[in-house]
């Protein structure tokens, strides 16, 4: 663990101040967002700005800061800051570095724990995305009154994060979760971490988007998908097509959800989970999506395990869902406290 | 669950006897072992009997309950009998009922936890025969100093258990550990549960004879298991056979080393664990299997997780582990007691 030159004050519970906020950054690959979050749930204010720097801008932590900085700046002057909760992918949550994450702009492993504390003199935690969504889900979400629950994020890459037993599962070296470079199909499609047919060249955002372009060169059916060149075929364009009517976007779709149907059936054979989560930008894909992935679950459990399990939608929304999850790690543990730095 | 008419003791430090035993129980699909166990893992006394009887024969549980006295009449008289430890597939660990296990000798669901608790005035716990291995592995074998692995019971079937965050994982509904039905190839070999392609039909005594016989078919490679009828190309045969150099049991027992290790990478990016012990029959097949394993696991892992995963078969022996692992769950309690009922 780096050591950080502030001394974090414990704060007892006389001392509790009615006005406790906690700054939550999601680190993501296209945006970094930010917000003030209550105990509550309830999101203060908000911010966001484009991971990748445009000419002449600052560097990123520079950019990161200004933008927390003036967040903060913006609130009341009773409200006591109890830490800054970041959520990251390819992070290193025990000694506070960003590490190998190659959509993220750091030449280097970079200490963002240290950087926060010494900047924001506020007490910093990091942790994986995936793991900020399940903590947030069971903090806000709908997996409150769940001891036992796996979250999936579908974003450009497929997350997972597991809750067993009452507990987060980082794994024992803080690597758990790495579901979506499973192989899904031996010898399938080409992962940008060099394997094969990764779960996560299927189920995700980009993995559809895949799926769209196979079924373009397989099918000679029409759709309006095809006027686009293959970057403009996003997920998003992809299910609105598909809500209104288009049948290749909706047979996408339910490919996406077959396969998806088929690895929850696994998870749910080995962990037997009360719920199952989606979040991430497909999350907003609706019922065609959903009720597929239930549908083809169902037909790979043995019976016991059938309607035991919720699927269902992240309760905390597709823009907030990240910064809620990475504040909740903040006031699941309350320990430490920094007085609001105004 | 059932309320036993029995009232448990209990044993405060200052009471501890000496000379704790504990009886522990595997009922299987083709034995029943049982063992008469201490803390330190000691096997003082051990019988077995068929679980299936033959012609004129008392009814199953009559013959375990003689099995059972028997060797508790043969210990010491200042033997103090902790409780008596059940491991067994298909059961309700909860309930304390054996209830939908095919190859187990009862027609209706059996309350056997009560059935102990009655007729030996002990203690009773029933388990899960594949968290009764990772008990036991936990207590006496090389998980000894470890707080997440995972156990899987190579046997006619394949079991499955998890450890993690320093607890056994038995799932929301107790149906934890299911590993052996989810689909390793989708359309794949017929399985016993009404699906195809489940991982045991290929890694399992079981998968590895319908392996060698898929072998048989496709190569005109001689074998002296040509001689055999199916029913007699046992594991334990196929493993003779390739530790004597035949080609063909040689590549069926590769063949399985392939499929468990692409299963074991899956397992090792969920959960990250320090360790993946394999017990049960199939664990007897040396380094040509353990090799092939570590070599397929690894091809399938992410650079992060390479090198961090001990793989070894379980240190508890393949006769005994199951009445160990069923033993230790008393003792990981501790906190019953009865008199030792001579």
């Amino acid at each position: 663990m780096v050591e950080s030159p502030i001394k974090p004050i414990f704060v007892t519970n006389k001392q509790k101040a009615l006005n406790q906020i906690v700054l939550g950054v999601d680190i993501g690959g296209t945006a970094t967002k930010l917000s003030i979050v209550t105990e509550a749930g309830k999101i203060l204010a908000k911010s966001s700005f484009p991971t990748h720097a445009t000419d002449n801008q600052d560097p990123y932590p520079q950019r990161l800061l200004a933008c927390a900085k003036n967040l903060l700046q913006r609130q009341e002057a009773s409200a006591e800051l109890l830490g800054v909760g970041i959520g990251a992918p390819g992070c290193d949550p025990e000694r506070g570095y960003i590490n190998y994450a190659v959509n993220l702009p750091f030449s280097s492993p970079f200490p963002i724990r240290l950087f926060f504390e010494e900047n924001l003199c506020a007490h910093t935690e990091l942790i994986k995305d995936s793991s900020a969504a399940a903590l947030g889900e069971k903090m806000w979400g709908g997996a409150r009154h769940m001891d036992h629950f796996a979250v999936l994020t579908l974003g450009t890459g497929l997350g997972s994060a597991w809750y067993l037993n009452g507990n987060l599962l980082t794994g024992a070296h803080q690597l758990a979760g790495e579901l979506g470079h499973t192989v899904h199909i031996p010898g399938g499609r080409q992962c940008s971490c060099g394997q094969r047919g990764c779960l996560e060249t299927y189920i995700s955002a980009s993995g559809l988007q895949r799926t769209l372009t196979a079924l373009m060169a397989d099918r000679i059916t029409d759709s309006p998908l095809r006027e686009l060149p293959e970057q403009q075929r996003s997920a998003q364009k992809i299910t609105e097509a598909a809500q209104a009517g288009d049948p290749l976007a909706q047979e996408a779709l339910q490919r996406c959800g077959q396969d998806l149907g088929e690895a929850l059936a696994k998870i749910v054979l080995q962990i037997d989970p009360e719920g199952i989560f989606l979040a991430g930008g497909l999350a907003q894909a609706g019922p065609i999506l959903l009720d597929t992935v239930q549908e083809h679950m169902d037909k790979n459990l043995l019976s016991p395990f059938r309607g035991k399990v919720t699927v269902a939608f992240s309760e905390l929304g597709a823009g907030t869902a990240g910064t809620l999850g990475a504040a909740a790690q903040i006031f699941r543990t309350k320990k430490y406290s920094r007085v609001h730095p105004k």
